[in-house]
């Protein structure tokens, strides 16, 4: 995966969340995924299709998905939900249609969200895709987005 | 969704499941999925996009999934490893590849598919897309396909 198709997704997930949720993030270190080490609680998964085909997650600990709900909707909900579950599809949805306007030459067009859930999860990319983490902390907790793109 | 773009899913699977892993399948009755049931120990998911957008999942006890890359590869598994994901990856993709050509007239893209462990995970749609579950019984156990989409 090419490093100039990381910043995209990382400047879209800053943007989303100061803009949308009003909560700052800093953002860690890039680093290739190896072997499938789990995420966190939740996660949204957007596939990209285009000049380049892959998939961005974003995965979220309970705290960020319960502060972001609550952010969005008003209330804050105690356990992960309906509601929760579409506001990660929602924010995956954001940053994914976000950086895609960032990376025009790709011609992307993006999918519809599916979220998943579950303590442990672990969500792996095609042999051959090259994944890279970048990890975020907020000051609702740690989550972070996935990025593996291949070209065509 | 439309009742006939159900069909070519279950052609597909039942197609792949026979040629490819010389195992038969029984289908069960379609049903509206509602909520947020769990799936099966591993799925495959594969975005689908064009004329109307949506996911399909393969999601496999662990038994079908040992039994499958058996059936790939020569050896089975004791355990749901890189071999396995891989596998139910290609599967999902195959699925995914023989559906869109039985519905061309939703001039679908596939995606690349990324898969989910974890037991008792949930994978969820966005709300407002209808999501059909087969359920399939094959000779080394239960396995499902759920497919969601909606017309732009």
């Amino acid at each position: 995966m090419k490093a100039e198709w990381i910043n995209p997704f990382v400047l879209s997930t800053a943007t989303t969340f100061r803009q949308m949720l009003d909560c700052d993030v800093t953002r860690g270190n890039a680093e290739v995924k190896t072997g499938c080490q789990p995420t966190f609680e939740i996660s949204g998964v957007m596939s990209l299709t285009g000049q380049a085909d892959g998939t961005v997650v974003l995965t979220f600990s309970r705290d960020v998905a319960l502060s972001a709900t609550e952010k969005m909707i008003g209330d804050k909900p105690t356990q992960i939900d309906e509601c929760v579950r579409d506001v990660v599809g929602e924010l995956t949805n954001i940053v994914a249609g976000s950086a895609k306007s960032r990376i025009k030459e790709l011609n992307l067009t993006v999918g519809l969200p599916t979220v998943v859930q579950g303590k442990n999860h672990i969500i792996s990319f095609p042999a051959g895709v090259a994944v890279v983490s970048i990890p975020f902390q907020s000051t609702w907790g740690p989550f972070s987005v996935e990025v593996g793109l291949r070209e065509r």
